[in-house]
């Protein structure tokens, strides 16, 4: 399952992985020594660091990636700044003719001013699209034969060719990605290849992924005003007895308590 | 109010800034285009993307320090590794004799193991450190004396020595540096330290320091086991008239009941 | 002169900096403390930082720029990943219709695979150029009529579309980007750009440019072997001499001799 | 031999590696795609994006570490911002009564206000160092054993106490970090441990480690001034000649008469 396949060409392919849960565990126990060698299990202790935000012993886990995704997509992608990648060149290799072509047109969203809503087949649109590419690349072929450098030739493809990269990142930093590119926002090309990589990333570091599930893909930052309404509107005793209900454990349960009803109070 | 004393000799002083409140509202204008010129004024901008963790804008500001602080401070202030730094070199010169004396001792916490609690004044403990010092200092000058080079000299200094650095930090970054370091698990020195700093960025930048106190310093990242405990205990209705009168404006208010009562799922 | 135009429709415009020459001399005399204050006056400071490489005053010094540049040259721009960034959002505003038209063409290279050479008018190239422009600019149109949103309709747009971006980045980095994008081996329409950067960091920094010109951008990496044929063919006596005659002062005659014919040993 | 010995009771140890001489060629040929599958071999490759400073593909390999070291090596190892890091935190547990104590003591240097220079042996101040040992060690059990905080009690403790951590980084940024250690300037102490982790980079690396040190350890940076002075006391064919009797292949002799001769002005 280290191969999935994305849009209509694209994939994402795990090239290699450096250490597991296990070197999430070995790093912290190194930073807080025989004081923890105890009866902390690692699923705990991985668990413990991730909602403290002990963010360091996440990017002793490496992932190293292949990718090929549309242009508009990895212009996107590559504002991530805190990985590695090498991306084929246009100044070396004559690019290949292939095209991202969806399915299906979104619509403006209304609201929304970066988003999109409702989606649609759309045959007109396809027209439009197919017209673009054909009339590109014949132009980039034309300019290639005229003997003009590949380098000022691709000038003239547009945004859905494909392109593939190598991309190597430690797992702190993937997890911030995947926050960014998993969300609701994030368009949904790119959300497309962060299901991918949520996929395979789940299937190495199941414990670590159960945990950033938990604490921050599943979680929400509330603001002091939100957090002042909810206390407004709970006892410390009811909210007590709905998070044991659902099962957490006293430690987690004392923090819980401590984020909404406070604890020792901020500077 | 840029140069700040903190602890017993040390000290934050602010060497030069570069923007302000209007570089984040300049940047994110860009990014943006046309497309917001319109009603939004500079301070909901600013809420907006420091609520949505548009995190960039926030990097077109910078903010540069002079510190002086001691060395166990110190080697807990670099693990920031987005900044700048100079700091003097014992290589270089004569490291002078000033050590942190500080008034009270913290008792180690039981339960934290990281931890301190409690605060007493303790003659016998001051003596300890006022003989460390001295024996220390001694062994230093008369390891010079010797010809001893000062770069293997300076190994027998205590980590309570006094060291000054430049410290050149994006707004974006300087803020994440503030909420780890007026965090209550941060040891107490770092803490004065991340005061004296928030003091400064808070009058340099007002707007930004607003919105990140609000939702970012103020607030907390509740977990989906914990916004489920809510969803069942609380109703939409009785939420939103909280949040209206705590006068939140509409946006926020949709937005807050969306984190808790759902919006789009996510993958 | 802080505003300079690039290409036939881009520019370069600073914005802000932070320092300049002094600020990285306060940053070194820092470091080097006491040990330094005496005859050493800021031009020989700064060169001497330069030429051992002591890079981190030169991060003291940050500049923001405003870049109006073709995507195929932005795509090249932001592999540079220590600077901070701000580009206009094809979600959030419609693009405009403004292309890059080169005035001569370039062509391939023969030996060198990624490189271009010699340069002609040709009107064909230019007609099948904006024939592209056209069609895909009508289709980008005739999607966002349709109702089709902005992020996806984008994606028929072609590579010398123009873009503009906010660019923050401290002067070691500068310096960094310059030396990849003013070499013979970078993209020429890129490098018109790191000229314009060029003239600017140089009417700022005048010293640590004049330090950089010589040390860096018009200096050179000899390998081990190339060392060891000038070691074979030359006399310390006869390359000393010549130095000298060029107007070197003493310290940088010692260290160019120590370069070529030895010093301490590597391990 | 992925454990070595450094200083009187430190070590380096290999934790992991991923990757190896293949996976620098991997990512290389992604990005020169087809246009360089042909004649060249892995070795020419990797020699020519050493020395064309094309580092992206040495970040697909990644190595992590276990050192034990004094903290004032630490210290300067930890300027290296480009790594991930774990280190024992003294705030968790109570640190061990284990310091560096040098077999031999370095004179300052004269000239060089950062070196030191001559090694010789004294008893009377490895007495010295032993007695700030004792006392600041009796004085750090004496302090916790009032109750005093870890976090507070370290701070009596010298800057030639060991410490560990776990250090991850990639073999671009590494290089960097020898080139920078292993460099005569370095303090001795520091030294030693880059010596033994390049032991253990060139063992994994051999390909890349084999052009490292000819065109970075071994190489030497010239300036515009010190080339010139070579230019006037050679001609190319003399300097020619001297390439070809080293072994140097055609491309090479090229490039280094390039080098010193001219080829392409920069701008």
């Amino acid at each position: 399952m280290d191969f999935i396949p994305v849009l209509d060409k694209g994939f994402v392919r795990l090239v290699e992985v450096m250490g597991g849960d296990h070197s999430i565990v070995q790093a912290a126990r190194v930073s807080y020594g025989p004081g923890t060698k105890t009866v902390r299990e690692d699923r705990a202790l991985i668990d413990y660091l991730m909602r403290h935000r002990h963010t360091s012993p996440f990017e002793m886990v490496e992932f190293k990636f292949h990718v090929k995704a549309p242009l508009f997509v990895v212009r996107q992608w590559f504002r991530h700044r805190t990985a590695s990648v090498n991306e084929i060149s246009g100044r070396y290799s004559v690019l290949k003719e292939e095209f991202y072509e969806p399915e299906l047109w979104r619509q403006q969203a209304g609201k929304n001013k970066q988003g999109s809503e409702g989606a649609f087949p759309d045959e007109e649109a396809d027209g439009l699209l197919r017209q673009v590419e054909e009339v590109a690349y014949a132009a980039y072929q034309a300019l290639l034969q005229k003997g003009v450098a590949r380098e000022m030739a691709r000038m003239v493809l547009p945004l859905n060719l494909y392109t593939e990269f190598y991309w190597k990142q430690d797992l702190h930093n993937l997890f911030h990605f995947l926050t960014l590119r998993l969300a609701p926002e994030a368009q949904w090309e790119i959300r497309q290849y962060a299901r991918a990589i949520a996929e395979i990333v789940k299937a190495h570091v199941p414990m670590a992924w159960e945990s950033y599930e938990e604490h921050v893909l599943g979680g929400q930052s509330l603001s002091r005003t939100e957090l002042m309404a909810l206390r407004g509107l709970l006892t410390p005793e009811v909210y007590e007895k709905a998070l044991r209900e659902l099962g957490l454990p006293e430690s987690r349960v004392r923090e819980a308590l401590e984020k909404l009803f406070g604890g020792p109070p901020r500077p």
